[in-house]
């Protein structure tokens, strides 16, 4: 069967569920991007830049299962290498996909633009390889090969890889294979499986009050039911490390809350750390998952379970697979009698507005809690938004979305252009300060572009909050120029396709919330706080990282914990 | 004598001429922020995002001599990487400066933010080094030897390096040395400097009509003046390649105009082609400077001067500084009696404004050949700006900034930020597409913040007009969401402090250039044209695209000429 090599792509990339392609056309990758348009299955969403289509290919891929973005080569790929870095991080599958030069070029070393014109052709998959599972360059004889390696290997990693599509090779015809994808887990070593499985069994049976620590993992490669099941079968409590914030149902009454070292609530933290049998799913330890590595787990109690591996015992065993491991824990399981007690979950307090009192962080994110509802996507930028939202409880079927590991401000914005494309008839809300909101702001136009309808709340504190609490409080460094922010969806467009407000006081966010959004509009909500106000756990967090960054600190740092 | 390191690293930077730091707050960079702070000669200047600060400490360092910006680790140094390798692909010499995690963290291979978090801190590095021609990362013992390494360097080579300046490093204090960095062109090996002039001035006397053609080196390594005297004690004719437009007077009796191949007029083409013995200072037949490789010069015509090493006769010399070889000929020269003829430039028809008739591209350049004034900045984006100002002579004593080689849409508006403040006595123009506009946009607010006045031409064709010509002339990719531009400057900022109007009409245009610009204000100028409206010059360029990127080619391609 023959096909194109751009073609074929597409097919690939349909198979791994993705309909939208993000990015910006460059002159390498028009041919390509005309076979995009040729067809009714997948559509190129233009971006105004390459930094903001690879958020919103993460932001889909998290929402979508897999993402792609189409760049031009060079100035391109390396203005999207951020945004792939990020995915690495984070663990999102992102396919970047280069139109490059024309081979004859490459081959030719020609000194052409969007290079050093040098000749050198090895420099940008140098950069792209540091923070990629894999990358091919197609030529016609490798085209199916290397696409199908590198889309298993993402779909196998979940990590982000790359294609650099030569400019001459797209519309070229070659032998496709008929199958499709074989997107299958891999499967444990039997033996290790077994084993592995005999001492879980008999940790679980001799552990006194076991817990599960639950991270992106569980959402990445699909284990949510398999990891409820498991926690109903057998009384397990569990909490969610910061990155796997409503990966599980925040309501459930297992959930003991976030998992954050010394910064979790007292309850969370005596029951992890005093466990003696914590079964983390990837757990990471990060120093923004553990509030700078103030986790003190019991000795030995630490059991990990990769995607792949697994480690307890002090034995590390590398050919187990996640899934069957929970599968054989569920099947095998002895439901406990003495359900431990998880911590009550305090129904919210009556919301009630105090008519002009300007705006708190702490009254907001508690009115907030109130207004999210069950089944959002929630998108909580880094910053005093990401910290408001974290503490509180998600309703339950929320899909939340941050980027805390990889950390780049401004992530949420064309992220949001993502995941409203991958999920449409869901509600989605973004959170996202002023500083944050200066970096990649013209996504706007994307979202009122293409109709959507999201609710985006701008938090206007004037200035980067988070940097300021850390260092620098009144340093003109910390300060950003003021924007008239609820101005910009009625510029970056030009059809009046957005309700815009700005909120001083708790009487005008009410009067905003209970206007029934139109069905035709976007909601955009400048709310306007303090400077310095900030959740209390920001400035904890804060206080530890200009510790950490700054002060002379104790020989012992920092030691993995694997 | 005894400085902490990022004072040092600061004294470097003023004695490379630096008085701003662009860049973006990050909590590893902060306690680097508040040295910055705490000085009155140098003031850090923040971007909205990392790329616009890159193509800032661009702008800067082509028009004061050396630029730098200042990042944090990861998230910033990625997002600068597309703007630093342009400045290593057009010559640019660019300091990145990146606040990295703590030292102690690093040798711990610490899972932090801002990292992949795998203990990994080499990828950042490995990807950096292929866009910058010296790289460190600080620490106590190599502070001093390994920034005058980096900074000497990049004197040197004119091209960008990185520093990677660990957050618990800046305030410690260290032995400095007591002397300034040595900013001194390396010389020649003497005995091949005495071959290669000898063999310069037998070429020179043997040739029927030498010319020279000018490229970048000649302004980034300050040699403007001695190219001038020795196309004046030899009656030399000289072209420029594209790049190099305006290094030296245009307006000058012996400039032949710009050669790009055979896209030249024809009188640079015969002149060029014609010649038995070219002079390229540094000249580099990039696809873009050469009407896609379309050069035919005699053979063994070509003699080339580079920084450090000149070809010529089938030799090359490795050790031969450019400045020395340009001394010696001015030094022995022998003034040409027949001095040949250059075209003559016609002198500009009278502006007549046809009052009611839409703008057009040829109208439109026509009348900017007027408006650009001696002495201006002239900043060019890369499409149809670049394209109609480059038809144009440009006035004496003209900068003239573009990115032709790297290419990256978007670059000129963050540029500007840094010429006005490297050079804030004169006028500065920028023209810049709407599609273009979009990738930076949000630098405009920092133009306003510091209340800096350039006049801005926004070309508003409804889309990538360059992608149109090449192809998909009516495909959904090249389309862009349509903005209000007039409106932008009153949005990315809270003070009415520019002038903005929207021009359709010859007269409406004439109008606004003919009001005098109040001193207070910035003008924002949105020009609206015909879609398809556009430069011949660049019609025919984006034909020869479409046939290198996307046709089949003969198979003999785009040999580089040295």
């Amino acid at each position: 069967m023959d096909m194109t090599i751009g073609d074929f792509l597409l097919r690939r990339l349909r198979e791994l569920g993705i309909n939208h392609l993000f990015g910006v056309p460059g002159d390498y990758n028009l041919a390509f991007l005309e076979q995009v348009e040729a067809r009714d299955d997948i559509h190129f969403i233009g971006n105004c830049n390459e930094l903001n289509a690879a958020y919103a290919a993460d932001g889909y891929a998290r929402t979508r299962g897999f993402g792609c973005l189409l760049t031009t080569y060079g100035v391109g790929d390396l203005s999207a290498l951020n945004g792939v870095a990020g995915a690495y991080a984070e663990r999102v599958p992102v396919v970047l996909v280069s139109g490059a030069p024309p081979l004859h070029a490459i081959l030719n070393r020609a000194l052409l633009h969007h290079t050093l014109v040098d000749g050198n052709y090895d420099n940008v998959m140098v950069a792209v390889r540091q923070f990629t599972v894999a990358q091919a360059r197609i030529t016609v004889e490798n085209a199916t090969a290397e696409i199908d390696r590198v889309l298993l290997t993402c779909f196998r990693e979940r990590r982000p890889v790359y294609l650099q599509l030569p400019s001459d090779l797209a519309t070229l015809q070659v032998e496709v294979p008929g199958t499709p994808l074989a997107l299958r887990e891999t499967r444990s070593d039997p033996q290790q499986l077994g084993e592995v499985l005999e001492r879980l069994q008999q940790r679980l049976a001799k552990a006194a009050n076991p817990v599960l620590l639950v991270d992106v993992d569980v959402a990445r490669f699909g284990l949510t039911e398999q990891v409820l099941s498991l926690i109903e079968a057998r009384g397990l409590p569990f909490a969610s490390m910061v990155p796997a914030k409503a990966v599980l149902d925040e309501h459930h009454p297992l959930f003991l809350g976030t998992y954050v070292g010394a910064g979790s609530a007292p309850a969370v933290r005596t029951a992890v750390e005093g466990s003696d049998c914590v079964i983390g799913l990837g757990a990471c330890f990060a120093d923004v998952s553990t509030g700078l590595f103030s986790q003190q787990l019991q000795a030995d109690a630490l059991i990990q379970l990769h995607p792949y591996s697994a480690s307890l015992d002090g034995l590390n065993f590398n050919a187990v697979a996640v899934g069957q491991v929970l599968d054989g824990l569920i099947t095998t399981t002895v439901k406990r009698t003495d359900t431990p007690a998880t911590p009550a979950v305090a129904p919210a307090p009556a919301w009630q507005a105090e008519a002009d009192s300007p705006l708190s962080q702490a009254r907001f994110w508690t009115r907030m809690g109130s207004f999210i509802r069950s089944g959002d996507v929630i998108i909580a930028e880094n910053g005093t938004s990401a910290s408001g939202l974290g503490g509180l409880r998600m309703p339950a079927a929320v899909t939340y979305i941050s980027q805390p590991l990889w950390g780049a401000i401004g992530y949420t914005l064309p992220a949001l252009l993502g995941t409203q494309l991958a999920q449409p008839s869901r509600r989605q809300l973004l959170f996202i300060g002023d500083g944050s909101l200066q970096v990649t702001v013209q996504e706007l136009s994307s979202l009122l572009r293409l109709n959507l309808k999201p609710i985006i709340f701008v938090i206007n504190n004037d200035g980067y909050t988070i940097e300021r609490l850390i260092l620098g409080e009144n340093s003109s460094y910390n300060d950003i120029n003021p924007w008239r922010y609820a101005e910009l969806p009625k510029v970056l467009d030009t059809r009046q396709r957005a309700r815009c407000f700005t909120v001083h006081t708790e009487a005008q966010l009410e009067a905003v919330l209970n206007d029934p959004q139109g069905p035709d509009e976007l909601l955009f909500i400048e709310v306007v706080m303090e400077r310095m106000d900030a959740p209390d756990s920001l400035r904890r967090f804060a206080k530890l990282f200009a510790d950490f960054d700054y002060g002379v600190r104790p020989a012992r740092q920092g030691v993995p914990v694997n």
